[in-house]
């Protein structure tokens, strides 16, 4: 086998649990000679659960290989009503960074995209604020300042949605300080990843460091989700927090956190990239 | 310098900050020819902020220490104003733990206790089931069945007091799944423990763990606080996480939680009876 | 599907990678009419690599379970060189603890092995010292004190063998600080865990706290691993850590200690009875 | 009180420990009349142990500071044979960075310099590798390209000294991987800071990640530590860990990897820059 000759492809399955499934898919991936590298699943409840299976696995390089998985599950797909899904690496997915003042995710999603843990391309960044223009252009990427107000919101996400349409699979709030309409949200339905600076559910929406130091809390934290109508509230994806004391100031929470607060995003963009995460009742399977 | 012919003591001291109290502290405590073996301070604000100050010594034994250190410190007490605690290690303190049907806690606490820990005396277990008197008896502890219905609470509370009153100088609520009456926590400010199982404010209330799996978090929690009339929202002493997965079901984020609850109790128990905390705007500053 | 009705099985796999195992695997599961309720894999290597494998599942009650479902197998077995292992989650397996003086990983052991979390049975305690025979006679485990001495150290050995045979499936060497001798270790191979007091490779051998110490270093751990003929290089099952810093003594160290230790070792203890490792080139493969 | 009225500075102090140190440097703070934001001390024994102390405070900005200060502490340092070390926050640090390939720890110190996470400034990178040299532009700080080969390893150290002598009062090797000699070393005694890609003493020297993957160990560690003549044997600063499983191949270990070996550097230079850390046989007091 070697990696000319061969395919790298994930498929991601949802469906009713019900016996027999995997000996069906894993027999439908050896008649196409696939050779599985991962293989995850997990089932919500032993007793007419949900059925999630993510599988990665090599396939000899033929014409229309997309086409060609997909008529082999067909019966499949039909017969278990599954939710499939089918990704190839080599299709790379492209994505739009929106930030605001504060650029430590940003820089840190550029860095991961470049040292190639990322493996996906940044098609534009988006900011309400023009100062990261400089480092945008040293990477390459296309950096679009459109400022937003209260009052021509609307119009800011319609110049937003313009540049957008077509040019990328999903989109990262990288400290975007902006609240999007559910209109906006709307076009990217588990496809808008954000990072909030807490520990959800606790301090949801603005300034969670002041009130965080204001209840006086022992750790701190910071949550990528999916994006949904209702603010801090789409499924989480990954969590991490740091032990702080009653010597830290919210000057010094702050600067802790943003280290919380770009590792945290970086998974969840790697995570969503290599389709390793699906959804259920607002809620994530993660296969890591 | 010899254990028998010293006594290790330690001060707590709250006061408006301003200069020269680290001075005249230390220079009344060499004055008594006490030899610090521990010191730790903190000012909320570096401008007119409040002073903490907790300093654990060695100071030779004599008679009425206690009154000859509080002697030498009372022109400091006028002058700045200062909260001030003495405590002489060998006075050890005595708790009571209340516990319902969940023991985890309460093992712990006793085992931490009989290895030399948590150094102070369980007066007492309190609970409203009767099945730890086992363990009790093999510990040598006192156990007070005392059950607990809403229209007899405040009856219960009244017998319970009874045992304690003389008896206790604080109290640890190590599971215990009642709700004081405000009438009780007042008795004991700022010397009653909780364990809550989740991670504050996150989750505050009855059942937590539920909630929390509901919400599909990546990291659960337990959280120390002093009791306040306020559910689950006194000053929080110290909070643990642990990681957790999709695969997680209530029953096992409840088996995982139990580990973190008993440790970040004996942390908070041990550090009350070491006299490590002060408490401010509802807030801890633990000295560790 | 009730639980009455049914058995719950894990079977563990490893036999040399190929196209099409999992899918006879579970083909042959489906043909048993099991219903799977966790499923891992894992290959060392994409090309060449050696497969492994844990499934659990439940089957329907029928005589002769075990040997119906090695019938089934037997081809796959023959087919791919397969070590196969099958285990019914209702024959409990039965372990021994060897300890020391120091007894917080045998009390953290007895209490989750009580309170349902070890799915195991305690046949016995052996100590070399006799101070532990109370707590096991609370919990109604035989207890065996058997003094070691450098010269009968061998006799002694045959002592605790003429206990063991035939009474135990594994053994957990909970600060058992004696070295046992390659005759006594090769009659449990991959069924004795020890936790050493050490985040291994550091501080191989004795006294690994105080070593930490001389050494300076910030954090310290403890290891749950296979014993095998080499003094602490057996295959590592479970590792933790805790940070320390400048101001911890060695006594201080050894009390945070002990608690990495009890955690990390009932975990190990915990994996081991739910058939979740396995071994492979002196590393283990954890399914959790 | 102002900024732009007063300095603020930080004293270090060690010596023989005994009764009334702390009393007599608080009392010669308040004689300058300083305001004592931040105090730490430590002493390795209570009896006869060495005594160490850091003191953050402002102090009217007068002219001569630093000559003011040295003086009124002259009769204690006498007295008491302490090392005294005194810093001014207005007199910032200069250090070069030497890196290798990986940009990681580079990138990470960049971009904490620049956002004043560490305050102190920049002023070279040293490579043996020219491929920084874009970066280093971007961010305005000089770029020497100075190849090293076996034989001419002295001649290289000897162009490195040139340029450093003067011009920087620390070093960090940010994954840097040639050996120093002893005599390059001797220029810079605790003012060297090398991260070593394990978690020490485990894994000295060359290849941690491959034996660490060969070991089959469940955590992964960086460390931060002053350089000795001794291969990775110098004084701890920092040390930190991530778990990994047996799904790791050493070059997903060492992705990983690089996420702790970045944070953990980072946290050590910008320690050493507040003066942060005292170093007493061989081992590191860390004032945090």
């Amino acid at each position: 086998m070697t990696l000319d000759s061969h395919i790298h492809a994930r498929i991601l399955i949802a469906c009713k649990d019900q016996p027999g499934i995997v000996a069906k898919i894993s027999t439908t991936l050896f008649s196409l000679g696939a050779n599985i590298t991962e293989s995850a699943q997990h089932t919500t409840n032993p007793l007419e659960g949900t059925f999630f299976m993510r599988i990665a696995f090599y396939i000899p390089r033929i014409e229309s290989v997309k086409e060609v998985i997909q008529d082999a599950f067909a019966p499949l797909i039909k017969q278990f009503s599954m939710q499939f899904q089918l990704f190839l690496e080599e299709e790379r997915k492209r994505f739009a960074i929106f930030v605001s003042r504060e650029d430590h995710c940003l820089l840190e999603l550029l860095w991961r995209q470049r040292s190639g843990e990322i493996q996906a391309d940044i098609s534009m960044i988006v900011s309400n604020h023009p100062n990261h223009e400089q480092i945008a252009q040293q990477m390459n990427v296309p950096y679009y300042y459109i400022p937003v107000t209260p009052e021509k919101k609307l119009q800011s996400e319609r110049q937003q949605l313009q540049l957008l349409v077509g040019k990328v699979d999903f989109i990262v709030l990288a400290r975007y300080m902006q609240i999007l309409s559910p209109q906006m949200v709307e076009q990217f339905p588990r496809r808008m990843i954000n990072i909030h600076h807490s520990f959800l559910p606790a301090f949801v929406g603005a300034k969670p460091y002041e009130r965080a130091y204001e209840r006086g809390v022992k750790i701190i934290g910071a949550t990528a989700h999916y994006v949904t109508a209702d603010l801090d509230a789409g499924p989480i994806i990954e969590q991490d927090v740091l032990r702080i004391d009653h010597g830290y100031s919210v000057k010094e929470m702050k600067a802790v956190g943003r280290q919380i607060e770009r590792t945290v995003l970086a998974r969840a963009v790697r995570w969503h990239v290599e389709d390793r995460i699906l959804v259920h009742d607002n809620k994530t399977i993660v296969f890591t």
